[in-house]
């Protein structure tokens, strides 16, 4: 048999079962090492190719659409530092829990550090960022091999998909000649139907014993609130609400929390708690006695500041990951344990009760707030803040909002608040990286439309090269750029004080007129004047497809006056309220 | 004594110590974690600081500062995944050699692997590709401490810089609150005036003995060649033209050699062996008996299977980074020991020898291969070839030419061919990626003047981030972009004959306008219409700064067709004279 049949059966096997796990998307970057599993997958009729030059931009898309449908996506390259590109897409899908395969193509052993060209260490590339390594076995045609590539991926996409989702890499030596035989036969495997070996990944549960013992504990304290940070799982949503009803709770909804939009009464829903929980009067008036907290640590450096205060309440964490999303050293217990199933759990045999001066205490204090920045309505300048009390408003039943690290995410959290519409909120909060922003937007709106992408200009700029997968997969996205020429988020941090380097350190303006990368990648840009411009142009980019991007320019120092300003006023109201209560 | 008393004389101390090393540029990515380092950085009187917000371009652009330099080069940026964008940079750092000093803060102990925001398993980040890693130290201001940080910085400078040159990676655990407290004596340290500690690293010498044994050997065979790879060291250039004298050895000068250009008589320099040694009647004629090899493997793959064909000679791998740079498994001799220093001391004892008829057939054959190459100048259309061909011409006395990977370095290494001007030729040949070039080439030109850069679109657009330093800095390049819309390179390839799936997989045209990109980064831009317009545009531009990009559109497949014919041509002429030898 030719070495080249042997590589064909082999990486034929390996793309059958890849298909057979449930894969429908690899991104590929183009390169010659991975030439026959490049080949042998376009021959796949299963799967769906999306081709980026760029390594770090595919492996941010494969993100993407991985974060979008919740199933493992494959990644192909070639050898050399190609791979290294994916560093920071892995490491985010790593602690963000998103399930990616990550396949890289290797020069066979006798050329690995000898010098050889493209040939890098690609043996644990990417460390203990992967929940599993596999060295591939060079390719071969014996009944022995073509099990172990079955098996192999099966188990690669088992394990990129159980909980806690995450990555898996695979490296593949592949010796010349790179070219495969084609057969037309070369997917099948007459005596299995289904996968090679079906695998099922069960979820954590604890006893039923503990169950009750925490249902008990739970109910011994009427001072309780959840704490719920990014999850998306839509059962647990539900589960989450019940269990907060059953209890007279609080949720306290970060915004990746799924919670803040929908059809449910929100009735528990607090969303304001950024703003009110800086103010003292309202945090010793809220004090919990227990807290129950599902999901990432939320976004708001307040809520967390929070939660260290209240050390002496007793915490719950659960997680379904069995992970340690706990960095404020505050819990008391530390749960296992699939999250709505928990919910579930605690909820059904908890005795309903009627509504705590508690929980009307903290909806009262919430509305409160609400009311206050319901004021950045008000402001007739272009505003950060505004965008995203504007975006509650004009956002598109069904549409996803992706928005990008540093002050978006903090003002969607400060503004984008309760609302009635079935709005998806996505952000890349594992790392909380600046980095491939846009490729992960694009990869979510490949299989999820409206999408709409917010995000600073150093973090668009960052990720320009994505914007390539827009154009030629016309991707529609709609991008609302906020330029405020530099690092916004610095403004706001203790080294805005240290005027001598502040600028040149922290502030880094770019100075980069936009419209000119987005007339390259074919888009429609709109320099946004004001904000009835503003709602014209949303609304005519709904019409059409492909890449739209709005920028919106403001400035920095104007825009952490009217944050400062805000939180001021929620914080007098607060005070004369709460002052008022106790007199 | 105050937390931030204590960072900052930590801190200060480690950053007067890397200005004692020699250190001189520092590349900063903003961050927040990274703010004390950042702001006792800028205010060092002799550090030259420069800000790159995509940290992948700023570690690429380090790269080419510590290329042209040969001395470390500093790199920072916060926690994170902006510390995992350095990856492809620090690798091919430690493979092509080049020191650099990677700098990353790092979240303290209590918030790693908990779900703090920004944090990532920093420890070991990039695993064996990095000659040191240190995990620091909390700051503290204790005698000993300060003496610590002092003599870590003193040591990773020393290592980076030591052969084989290389990165070396120190993470910086940085608790809040992140603002140093300035102080204007913080630098000094009154009882040493020099470095804390002075380093001297010695280079790697064999006995003389062994130079002895060595001499006799070669000196006992009379068909021998010398070939260098890529190797940047003027010592090294005089003595191994020295050596080839007295041996009457051809030099087998790969383009990154260094010896193709300058002010020697080039009378041993073999330049088209890559159009030559495809014919098999050349190769017969040539055998050699021992082969001498320095630097790096050569671009040329004829090359490299005419080595691996002559197995039977005596193979002599000399390397001063005491490596394995010898993919081929020809090697005899593998001889740790400084490559200049080698041929000095194997030169000075050989008797000189007169030319034989050996080195005249080498030289016959590669004139004769000169000849037929030389058509390449009659092309009327633009031509990847004759672009290089004219560059031999066009090129100002004493520039650099940085040459992308893929076709450019293939095609500078035939085209580009002996001349008496002194250029500089560099790429990344580390592990060949096409990422990172334009930064690479952008740190060059930051310290080396004039400076030019060849490459394609793919690998252009793989770095347009780059072009941001350019714009910042005001950084003079000329980039002459070569675009035939996608992967020249696979054209050549066995897939070449696949084309089912070509264009999709290999070919990838991007059909991008590059102009506007150019024009956001204040650049000029030509789209070059003949060969006139070509040579206008080329001396315009030497009159004016800044960027400057030539774009050059090209036809991947009459690209083919003009290699091939030359080739054929090439082989044609050489056969038909060395059958008329042997008649």
């Amino acid at each position: 048999m030719s070495h080249q049949e042997g590589l064909t059966a082999y990486i034929a096997a390996f793309v059958a079962e890849l298909s057979k796990t449930g894969v429908k998307d690899v991104v590929i970057s183009p390169g010659s090492r991975s030439t026959p599993m490049a080949l042998v997958m376009a021959e796949h009729p299963d799967l769906r190719i999306h081709i980026q030059v760029d390594e770090r931009s595919a492996s941010f898309f494969a993100l993407g659409i991985a974060k979008a449908t919740k199933k493992p996506v494959a990644l192909l390259c070639t050898s050399g530092t190609a791979a290294a590109n994916y560093y920071p897409a892995v490491i985010e899908a790593s602690i963000s829990r998103i399930p990616l395969i990550v396949l890289t193509a290797d020069r066979p052993h006798e050329l690995r550090d000898v010098g050889a060209p493209q040939a890098i260490d690609q043996i644990h590339l990417y460390g203990k960022n992967v929940k599993w390594f596999v060295e591939m076995a060079p390719p071969e045609k014996t009944e022995d091999m073509i099990r172990y590539a079955r098996t192999v991926c099966g188990r690669a996409a088992a394990t990129a998909a159980s909980y806690p989702q995450g990555p898996v890499h695979l490296n593949f030596p592949f010796r010349e000649p790179l070219i495969p035989v084609m057969d037309e036969n070369m997917f099948e495997l007459p005596e299995r139907a289904g996968g090679y070996v079906e695998i099922e990944t069960g979820h954590l549960s604890l006893s039923d014993r503990s169950f009750a013992a925490i249902r008990e504990d739970i109910a011994s304290y009427t001072k309780g609130i959840i704490v719920c940070g990014q999850l998306d799982n839509s059962e647990f949503t539900d589960e989450v609400i019940a269990l907060a009803d059953r209890l007279q709770f609080p949720i306290i909804a970060d915004p990746l929390s799924q919670l803040r939009s929908g059809e449910h009464d929100g009735q528990h829903i607090i969303d304001a708690y950024d703003a009110f929980l800086r103010n003292e009067d309202a945090k010793e008036a809220l004090k919990p006695d227990v807290i129950i907290r599902f999901g990432a640590m939320p976004i708001s450096k307040a809520l967390t500041i929070f939660i260290k205060e209240n050390r002496t309440a007793r915490q719950f964490v659960v997680d379904s990951g069995a992970g340690w999303r706990e960095p404020t050293m505050s819990a008391s217990e530390m749960l296992y344990c699939d999250e709505a199933l928990f919910c579930k759990k605690v909820g059904e045999a908890a005795a309903p009760v009627s509504n705590s001066g508690y929980l009307n205490k903290w909806l009262t204090v919430n509305e409160l707030a609400k009311e206050q920045m319901a004021a950045i309505s008000q402001v007739e300048d272009l505003s950060e803040g505004k965008l995203f009390q504007q975006l509650t408003e004009l956002l598109p039943e069904g549409s996803t909002l992706f928005v990008g690290n540093s002050m978006p995410i903090r003002d969607l959290d400060s503004f984008f608040l309760l609302n009635k519409k079935n709005i998806k909120v996505m952000a890349n909060r594992g790392a909380n990286g600046i980095d491939g922003i846009v490729s992960t937007a694009l990869g979510v709106a490949s299989v999820s439309q409206p999408c709409y992408l917010v995000l600073g200009d150093l973090t668009f700029y960052h990720d320009l090269n994505g914007l390539l997968a827009s154009k030629l997969y016309n991707i529609d996205i709609n991008i609302l750029l906020i330029n405020n020429n530099g690092g916004g988020i610095f403004s706001f941090l203790p080294q805005a004080k240290e005027p001598k380097h502040f600028e040149k350190l922290f502030g880094t303006p770019l100075d980069l007129d936009f419209s000119h990368v987005v007339e390259m990648y074919n888009g429609k840009y709109d320099l946004i004047q004001d904000w009835e411009h503003f709602s014209d142009a949303f609304a005519k980019n709904q019409e059409i497809g492909g890449l739209k991007v709005m920028e919106i320019r403001t400035k920095r120092d104007s825009n952490l006056k009217e944050h400062r300003d805000l939180w001021n006023s929620v914080s007098r109201e607060i005070t004369t309220m709460l002052k008022g209560d106790t007199k």
